[in-house]
Parts: C-alpha cells; structure tokens; sequence
C-alpha cells in the first residue's frame, strides 16, 4: 500500500494503484500544509493513516519514480479542484509578493506627487492672490510659507504687518477672502501629508535598509530603489549601474553621440559628499559612493549586521 | 491771473506765469480729487482761491491752449513728485482692474487643477492599495467613493462587506494601513475642496453672469470668458468665434489642410442642448447656441435685464 499527499489532501492507494482511503483538505489546510508538504514534512492526516495501516510506504519518501507517476494518473477525476486549489495558491504567492521595497518605492512615488501637485496648486493660489496683494505675493518666496500665512492672515493684516503702502492689489471682501482662504488651507494640508509620508518613508527604509539608509541617505535611497525597480535587482547591479541610475536619459545621449560626454553621476548627485567634492573630483566620489551604496545594499538584502556608519567613514577617508 | 489744478495740487500763476500761490494734495487727496480733475469738477482747493482772488480765469474752462502751456512750463520743479503721483495713481488703476471676471476666470482654473491633481493623487492611492486589496480597487470605479471608503473601513470590514474570499492582496498592518488612510482622508479634502470651489464659482456667475449662466450653464460659460480672456473681450467676439472658443486645434488643422474638416464646436460642444442634437444637425445647433450666447453675455456685461430665460427657450424653439 501507499500514502501520498499533495495540496487536496492525503491518499492511501492499493497495490495496484487505486484509492482507497482518503482525507481531502479544506482550502484552509491546503494553504497550511502546502508548506510542510514542500519541506517533507510529516502532516497530521499522514500520521493518522500510518498509525492505522501496517506496511504502507509513503510514496514521498520512496526513491523510485514509476509507483508515484502511476498514482497520479488516479487525480484526473480532482482535475478541477486541483485547478482551483493551485489558484488559491498563486494568489497566496502573490499576496507574499508584496515585500516591504514595493511600499517604499510606492511611498516614494507618493511623496513625489505630493509635490508636484502641491507646487502646482500654489502656483494657481499666488495667480489668484496676486489680484489682491501683489506686493505679497512678491516678497513671500516661499511656498510653504506663503500659504501658511494665508490661511492665519487677512489681507488687511498683511497690509499692516508687512508694512505695504498704497497695494496695487484691488480690496478683498468677505466672501472671497474665505474662499482663498480654504484653498490654501487645503494646500497647507497637501505640505503636512507630504511630511507625513517623509516621515513614513524614513522608519521603513531605517527599518528595512538601515545600511543604506545611512550611506546614500533615506531620499536618495529610496529613489535608488525606485529606478531600480526592486532592491532584488537593485543588488544585481553593477556598482556602475547604481553610479547612473536617474542619469538615463543624458547616457543614451552620449550614446548616440560619442562627442557629448558620458555622464558621471545620476539621482547620487544630490549626495551631500559627493555636493562636497571639488568639480574636477566628482567623477571618483560618484564611484566611491555607489561602490559603498552598492556594499551597503546588499548587506540589507541578506539581512547582515549594521555596518552603515563604517561605510559612510570609509567614503568620507577616501575622499579626504 | 490764472487758476490750475492736477494731481499735484491746486496753483495760481500770475498774468506771466509764475506760481504765486499753491495747496499741494497729500497722496490720499490726489487719489481722491483724480476723478473730479477728469471730470472738470470743481475742488474745494479751487473754491478757495476763487473766493480770495478777484480776475481769476480756470485754465480748466479755457479754451486758449497757449495759457495752458506756458503753465505747464512752470511744473518741471515738480517732475519727481508728478512721477510718483502717476505712480500711485496707476496703481490704483491697476487694482481697480481686478474685475469679476477673473476671479471666476481664477477660479475655474483653481477647479481645472483640483481635478488634474486628485486625479494624479487617486491613481497613486489606486496603485499603492492593489497592493492590498486589489479585488476592491478592481470593483470600485469611482474614484471619490473609493477615497471615501478607504478613509473610513479597513482591510479586514471590507474584505467582509464586499464579501471577497483568498484576496490576492497582502496583509495590511495598523501603521501601513493608517498611512494609506491619511493619503486618502488627503485626497478626499481635496475632491470636497473642488465642489465648494464649484459652488463658489456658481455664486459669481449668477450674480455677475445671470445671462450667461442660464444659456450656456455656468462651467461651460466661465469656460468661455477663460477662452477669451475676459467678459469684455468676449463681448466683442463675433458669434463664430464663440462658437469655436477651445476648438483653436482643429481649427488650425483644418487652416493648414482644407482637406480635414472645420470643426463645428469648441467647448459649447458640451452644452446640453447641444448634446440633443441630431449629428446632422450638431452644426445649426452650435450655431444658434453660439447666437444666443452672444446676446447673453452682452446683456451681462452692459448689466441689462435678465432675459436668460427667454434666450434660452428661444434656442429650444429653433432647434425643434
């Protein structure tokens, strides 16, 4: 006799390779026990079987192929719960598919639209406000600034406290002075969930890629990610590769043309050594940077010990 | 002797033209007196000298423009003060010119960028919870119910309610899922940010735009003023061209290649009339619309009677 197991359940078959016995699983278990069943592991309906039949041979364990193919050909009548219980599968798979770099990259990219939509509204809100007190408009330069005060200060507030004689704007009533007034309120809320997602993004990469983090810094990082497209294929590059990322664009320029220059740094620009770093040195800083990016990145990946304050000593020697 | 006055103050010359006696304006007394100057009325300056000095001509009422001239020959001592006075007075003209129209043209365009950008941001959100629940965001077309929703249930309540069974979504933990909330309590502020800027817009256009408003529907008819560029524009636009107003594209296209067709309607095309009409019968409608508008707005902008009523079921009449 034989005992043979798989994702619909567990099967006592006889001599001659029909079922006699069996216990099917419910979705639950097939989802619980496929794992084990990979390992080899004992599952409890095996044991219940084994205990109740003597000289049964538990066809995962047998080394000749030919008694498991001939049990197979007994599952064609489960063809369609098979079917279905593999799809169970597939999207259990898929849901472990989501691995903590998806959400950075997705933070990443919110933060990103975030400003981008927000500076676009700004830009509509000085238009709109500029009709009232040009002058203002004029002097605040910051965005963030500019809509704060918006949404604490009248205009005629402004005209005292900022000391503004004869305004070229036209007088503001009431009613539209509250409609300004909610509009930059609803930006000043885009600005705080922009800080809120930076902040979000720096506990997960400190959590997830602390080496990095500390080496490229949480920003750059992340975005390295990002144009890399998962941190998996972010440790197969070329610490090359990495030194271009967010530089494709000025790459293939030069490779069309050989007598515009490669270039010698992407997103890893904004580094502050490398910002550090005299023009003429730019091009080996970039390297040391993404050489240690690269080390730090893989340290992440295979969940070694922290070493990221090591790493960023050792570019900062280097580049002394 | 001789009476002057401009924006400077109010100066009496002697028979060969020097000043003899003179009440300069203060900033605010100039801002003041400018449109009793325009208008050839008399200042309470003015009075006073008229009451002291007996023979006195206004060089104002004269005729003679030489007098006036060899006045005006005096005033080069005054240069500096004359440019600030015109400086001060055109910005007052300036912040006179802050008319109606554009805060609805403003704000139309504050509308247009709300969208745009809750677009943008609700693609992200979609994006970002696929990861989780990839059923619901599959299901749930509309992106403003889809924001709401997500601001108010978790995974877990809707996984229940939309009764979804093996989501091929991961997981969501507390902190992951608040993140995505306050992302999507964002985005909701947003949508509602746009419905009162509607309803803002709505209230100007009734009040400055009753004509139009009723003929051509309040988005479509600040719409229009945008394309024009201000009321007072529109106002002297041939019918035609109103007709066309947001078809400038097609309407090249058609002027570098007679062979493509001219097109028939520029953003009326969504009036709903319009809409009614049989294609065969797109280009009257248009026409008749375009018509009726005209004669809208110019009754808006010369403040006649309401008649946008009458407008329009003359428009339903023709297009029977």
């Amino acid at each position: 006799m034989y005992l043979y197991s798989n994702i619909l359940g567990t099967f006592v078959f006889s001599q001659n390779f029909k079922i006699r016995e069996k216990i099917l699983f419910t979705d639950d278990e097939s989802l619980k026990y496929f794992p084990l069943l990979e390992e080899g592991k004992q599952l409890p309906a095996e044991k219940k079987f084994l205990d109740k039949f003597k000289n049964i041979t538990d066809l995962r364990q047998e080394k000749d192929g030919t008694a498991l193919l001939r049990v197979l050909s007994e599952f064609r009548q489960y063809e369609k719960e098979f079917y279905q219980k593999n799809i169970l599968l597939t999207r259990k798979q898929v849901s472990e598919s989501v691995t903590p770099d998806k959400l950075i990259m997705q933070t990443s990219n919110a933060i990103d639209e975030l400003t981008k939509t927000s500076n676009v509204l700004v830009k509509r809100l000085r238009e709109w406000y500029s009709f009232f007190l040009p002058e203002f408009e004029e002097l605040m330069k910051d965005n963030e600034k500019f809509t704060e005060i918006l949404t604490k200060k009248t205009r005629t507030q402004l005209l005292k406290e900022y000391k503004i004689k004869n305004s070229m704007g036209s007088p503001l009533n009431n009613k539209d002075e509250a409609e300004i007034k909610k509009f930059a309120s609803q930006i000043l809320e885009l600005f705080k969930e922009k800080k809120e997602k930076e902040k979000y993004l720096e506990k997960m990469m400190k959590e997830h890629c602390p080496n990095l983090s500390d080496v490229a810094g949480v920003t750059i990082g992340a975005k390295l990610i990002e144009l890399a497209g998962s941190l998996r294929k972010m440790v197969m590059m070329p610490a090359s590769t990495i030194q271009l990322l967010g530089a494709e664009k000025a790459l293939f320029r030069h490779m069309r043309n050989k007598k515009i220059k490669p270039p010698k740094h992407g997103i890893i620009h904004e580094h502050p050594l490398l910002q550090k770093a005299k023009s003429s040195e730019k091009g080996k800083a970039a390297r040391v940077i993404a050489d240690k990016i690269l080390l730090a990145v893989k340290v992440d990946y295979f969940e070694g010990d922290f070493i990221g304050k090591r790493l960023r000593k050792e570019i900062e020697e280097k580049l002394r």
